[in-house]
């Protein structure tokens, strides 16, 4: 199922060449400890330091308001302008640094890390906190469906065909925990033609809380430039 | 089709009751200007400037890092513990604020505001930047699948049966734009026994971009006490 790997040429220069690569292969960018990575797992810090004390606590919320508006103010003041970022954003090793899952620039993301395996399938472990609940103590089922689609994605390109999502479906088999290493796998199934057939877990101690099958259509949006 | 609307007791105290609202009836928390809100609006607009500026700016990425973990630091230093704060997470309409698609107490969240309509469907305008791009220029797909999961659910919250998510099927369509108002929809479409069937859109300058067709199963976890 293979026999594609790299030929996405678009896609081909984020990831170490699978031949000559030490297994598992990172499929995401790494995390720096300095610049604009630093900044945002702080800010990931932050995000659910203000979720976990909420309202009613002697913080001074007003204070942090202005505080992070300020810091907002100075980013914004040296940030380049959006069509020059996002052409940047699109070049090189930059495509897995800002992505909303495993992008180590997007605060949004938990991030998650994943890695390529021999057998063309690719894993990644993560452990998501009050932020991302849906019921009770449990991940939300759309975070679930946005670790999936992307894992997919990933999983599309390091088996060398990749392409945008036409369907994904996601089904549902038990609560996923919050607050536990949860393991998330993507693996294709079958390219055929313009058709593309992948397949994603989510799971807990071992078992399927989520599962996912998505169909991909090789077709690739232009990168600004 | 909303014959049992309003049987749903566990959750039906985030509404107004239907019969006597005003419509359309807000269906998400109402962002207060102050407290926790005010300070995750901020930082929403901090992820979004930390993701504009990225690396290779004159911006003191280090500096911001510190700061972000100095305020994280007091904030923690103010939390109540986990357990007790989940207690008042799901303490009456504590339930819609702190989700990652409406909750104003969470960052992550665009906020989307969900309104109820008279037909039975609900609706609510978003507009998603960077911190949301898959595809260049574009919504991640698993973005949209977050955004239709949980607009599906706050759908059967308004038409009175609600439940946990089965199955999600997502279509995509044409690429849902960053930058321009979104309008997201949901409809319950009907109710056999504990089985819930629910559809969504999300659509951009009048034409749809995703659809969705959910599954849920009238059951909830129990709520932290």
């Amino acid at each position: 199922m293979n026999t594609e790997r790299h030929k996405d040429h678009e896609t081909h220069e984020t990831h170490e060449a699978p031949r000559n690569a030490v297994r598992p292969a990172r499929l995401a960018a790494t995390a720096h400890d300095d610049g604009v990575d630093a900044a945002a797992a702080a800010a990931r810090r932050l995000i659910a330091a203000l979720l976990l004390a909420g309202d009613h606590t002697d913080a001074d919320m007003t204070g942090v308001a202005k505080q992070l508006h300020a810091i907002a103010d100075q980013l914004e003041a040296h940030a380049p302008a959006r069509e020059e970022r996002m052409v940047a954003m699109w070049r090189g090793e930059g495509i897995t640094r800002h992505d909303p899952v495993t992008g180590p620039e997007n605060a949004l993301a938990p991030p998650l890390a994943l890695y390529g395996k021999d057998d063309g399938s690719i894993e990644g472990t993560v452990t998501l906190g009050l932020p991302y609940q849906g019921p009770p103590g449990c991940v939300h089922g759309g975070v679930s469906a946005l670790l999936l689609d992307h894992t997919l994605g990933v999983a599309n390109h390091w088996s060398g065909t990749s392409g945008m999502t036409a369907e994904l479906t996601v089904r549902y088999h038990r609560p996923t925990p919050l607050f536990e290493p949860l393991t998330i796998t993507g693996r294709q199934i079958s390219v055929d033609g313009r058709k593309i057939r992948t397949v994603g877990t989510v799971s807990a101690g071992g078992r399927d809380c989520v599962t996912a099958e998505g169909l991909f259509i090789d077709k690739h949006l232009p990168r600004p430039r």
